[in-house]
């Protein structure tokens, strides 16, 4: 099931980026809850190209169609699938390139795994793939919203290059907040010249990556699993799941291997009746189950693979060529649509594992 | 299947550190192999606690024994069960922790989860689950050598605290010579500073923690998925999975997000007739599928959370408490018997996605 | 994942019968595979409502629409949706019995289990959801023609009924003969006498049922599983997961009950060099696997629950009622369009053990 | 996973006749819940070889020990390992049939499947393996009798060979009641004469098979699945995944075939509050959900295949040969010690689905 995700609220997308459409089918959702379709519209305009000029100018109008699994807005309990039909394809974008294998792009490992290689660009290898996702994740949300409307899952670009945010840790983040600038940076100053850093590679055909910060505030209480899945487990493989993504840490991640024990501990207290800790270096989730605090993830997106520079190549007939591409359209910088696709993964496994915890918790006997 | 790991090679582990033993059971195991049971123990041995003097001083046996799936040494393709009896067990070690929440430590967690706290120590959050694990990769590892003899996974301690090794990327990297000291640490003047700083810490009552590489070496091409089975989001679950991770990054990971596109990209060359790239950033994996280069993974582990210093937390009963555990037996650093975990874990993982593909390249019809 | 089916090459269905259509998403389908769309047509036009005399005459065009996977007719290895868009739905239909439990119908058992009903129909507990199957099918068909040549699948209607064929359990049936007539039932005076049955059964607002037998005409030999997922018992379920189904068996199934050991065994003897049994009461298969003589199945339908005849029943606001249906569009007996139906599920079933075995045979250690 | 049933409460079982000791790994049992070993013993002690005259005198003691998930006789919510190691293994026994493939046993399909054929005996491909599920079912059941008290899940042997039980069907059956006779059967008279039957056959080193009928007596509403998993499609693959099963049927079965739809038909009616149905042809379920009505399944047992007469076959190295077993130790009938075998199975089934029903009843919206 390589193209499925989730165990109780499972997705499974489809769809290549230059075929006749691309979307996903969700089998497990709960039933009776209302869906607004605007809404998943509004988060796949976030996730689409063309939306700023630090984007592609691609211009897929990303529009979102139910095909089944809700009647009157309402969700039945049956499968639901949701659809956007492709619309700015070009063939001849990607005709000078079918055969030379482009630089840390897939086409190479493609054709090793299966034999051809799509004819029509990256086919299934496109951040296009990512529609189903976002669409799904919005259901998810949707449904959260009414079960555990305390729970907010909110993310925001950290670094581009060399270009840090400064955020304070406990600023009540929001995602309207985030959107206040094309960038996705909640850092004004930051941003401007995280801004000025993507136009200024854009121009010379080049590409920059950053990181991702993605909080999960108020989650539940016990969610996630004590061995193979284990919260971060899941968010770690969920997120590295996306195209672009080199690394993933939570809480301190790296930086905990700076710390003595006696400095990293979390050390717990009572605040009225609820037990909370004293520092988040865990990130909100030990032994794999989250403690209540916040769950604190941070990604690394490297540059974009699409230059408009000359590179050393390989064709698929194992003769050497230098590839020269022609300007086009593509996102010198992937961070600000990222934005959307990280909330998205993070969303499908917290509610996952929330489901799952539920046949836990409702068939203890408590001793 | 919280406990299960692997779509084809499959495991499941099982048992408490406190009960009466832990052990995994294989499903899907390729049939008529013969496996040596003292090379599992010896992978065993090398994730024995009491090994050295930078480990804990519990000393668990650890003996294997082979239940079910194997006849004559040979595998039947049948369920494999191994099992390891626990022997040191002091009920009293625990007792006087039982009621107060160690911080850091899954014990909250766990309660908030199941709705009760296991009475005998960490129970299933105990590095003893890993036993499973490395028991398992061990005869996937056997099966490999067979099957893939070219491919090798060697893993070693890369950082502990602020130290770090400084190790030739292109070196040939064996076990045999990361175990020539007790760090697993192969560039020895660093290890020497490591082991200085873990005796430190022990002396302290603390802990440190730090990093770890793993290659894959001459990995079998094609390998992984497009989409949520990407080689790396597994890689990344698997190793997230063990205790004590707080991050994990792939060829240059987090520091691929300092540099342009133009840098980043791992040109294409012919080697012969082999395709090859010039620079690995890439850490042998691009589209989620492997591309024939080494596989780099690098794996963040925290300070041991079981410290021997005063810290404050609350009981099950809700009550405020100081924590004051006597000096006891534990490790100040994990990363030394780390290794043989993680190189576990990528064994796994990279089997399972090497007998995926194998249905994949046995039916597809070349054009 | 409920409305998943199959390991390796999973089939996910989606839609309802009365909303924007029906489809299937197929997760893990061998690349480089030519599947033409006409024939998935013909298969779908077997199985379509309209197509005689005796069954409904709701007149559905289902024509099937590629929506990814597939490039130039190609299999691309991604996952493949298919989609067939609902065109014949009146509304009008079905309102006087949108508040009573229809008779053995999934009304209340859909209400009790999602808490709310479909306003539209039977919604997902339709007959129609098998498009999704059989266009799957027919994509796992076209491969195994290419793969296995030598095996075919072949059902047909044995009884309908009190009226039982009479087939030489020897004879090479194939679909074109089983087509010859509407009934699809080989034996042609059995197949008269049945049509008479079912006229009068629809004359008078009534519906029967029957039997359909299916063979697996040189199965490869070897698949299957010896615990859990024995071929017959992945088989069974397939085949009790199609709407109407009360039971199934295979080989002499239910009257093996009345044969000693001594007459029911089947001898191994050598045909030159092959391992054949005289007999082949066991229907192909023993210990769960495959012994390559012909898979035989009995699978047995009940008679279609909605009638014209007035009938007690109960309404979700828990009133007794009648049940008074006007004479509207239904099958009086779903036998001869349940034949591709039951073909479907057991190409599934038979393609993805092929599949799994695939990895078994491709890395034993032959001893 | 060919050795792993359910998706909640997950069984995975292991182990051969022949080697150390057979087992059984649950994962995703629910926590807190009193299991008395004591109980699952004394459903091991109807299960075993040995019990009365008409089973085989292989005289296992079959003796259950737990080796995790469970602390003081509590679930811990953690992999619960049940292990009986194996006692009464004479290798001799089985010789002098290593080389010639058994009539309508395994050894022929297991060596095609795996390219190797256990040494000792029939391996996995034994009704040992069962003893791993009768354990688990055992586990379910202590949970359900807490969860949902109501809910009894009873079978008995309904035929021998030609003899038929008269029962009742609104009798008010119980494991009990059908334990007391060595048959199994609750019809008195008929169990006299199936004993007698099982005798002569035994006498004359033949075998018998026969019918188990099984009764979920006030089963949850609303479980099950719509569309593949439906409630009697797992519980057909469930019960024709236990060994000598040759066909299932719910309800009236292969008999509704014969009746007009009218006649078929279950109305509805109110009890009081409670929807009930007038008849109950359907056995409990419609749509693949339980309604309430009792869920009524019919399996039938083949023949047993180990008989003591000469029969033809081949050898592993082509060779024709006849084999003459010498009279040695096995059942001349399965059914009285299958009973116990098909109430686990169905256990799992109905206890797997009640937790899976329990995500969607507690996320439900009401409209």
């Amino acid at each position: 099931m390589a193209s499925s995700f989730g165990k109780i609220f499972t997705v499974t997308t489809f769809g290549e980026s230059h075929g006749k459409g691309v979307g996903v089918v969700i089998d497990g959702c709960p039933a009776g809850h209302e869906i607004s379709l605007t809404i998943i519209q509004s988060e796949l305009n976030r996730r689409k190209p063309g939306q700023s000029a630090i984007t592609t100018s691609r211009a897929e109008k990303d529009q979102i169609e139910c095909i089944s699994g809700m009647e009157n807005g309402v969700t039945l309990g049956s499968p639901i699938c949701l659809l956007v039909t492709n619309s700015d394809f070009k063939p001849g974008d990607y005709n000078d390139i079918q055969d030379a294998y482009r630089p840390s792009h897939a086409d190479f490992t493609t054709e090793a795994k299966y034999g051809l290689r799509s004819k029509s660009g990256g086919g299934r290898s496109s951040a296009r793939e990512t529609i189903g996702r976002v669409a799904a994740a919005s259901v998810a949300q949707q449904i959260m919203t009414r079960l555990i409307p305390e729970c907010s899952i909110v993310a925001y670009v950290d670094s581009v290059k060399n270009i840090e945010a400064n955020i304070d840790p406990d600023a009540a983040l929001t995602r309207e907040l985030v959107d206040q600038n094309i960038v996705r940076c909640p850092d004004r100053e930051a941003a401007k010249l995280m801004e000025q850093e993507i136009l200024k590679a854009k121009k010379n055909g080049d590409t920059v990556g950053g990181c991702i910060r993605c909080q999960v505030q108020n989650p539940p209480i016990g969610i996630g699993e004590p061995i193979f899945d284990k919260l971060e487990a899941d968010l770690a493989k969920a997120l590295m799941s996306l195209p672009a993504t080199k690394g993933v840490e939570f809480g301190l991640g790296f930086s905990s291997t700076q710390l003595y024990g006696s400095e990293h501990n979390d050390a717990f207290y009572l605040e009225e009746d609820r037990v909370r800790t004293r520092s988040n270096n865990s990130g909100g989730i030990q032994g794999g189950i989250s403690n209540g605090e916040s769950i604190e993830i941070r990604t690394a997106f490297k540059p974009v693979s699409t230059i408009f520079k000359e590179q050393e190549t390989v064709t698929s007939n194992n003769e050497s060529v230098q590839l020269k591409p022609k300007a086009g359209r593509h996102d010198p910088c992937v961070l600000p649509r990222a934005v959307p696709m990280v909330e998205a993964m993070v969303t499908l496994v917290v509610f996952d594992h929330y489901l799952r915890q539920i046949v836990f918790s409702s068939t203890m006997n408590h001793q």
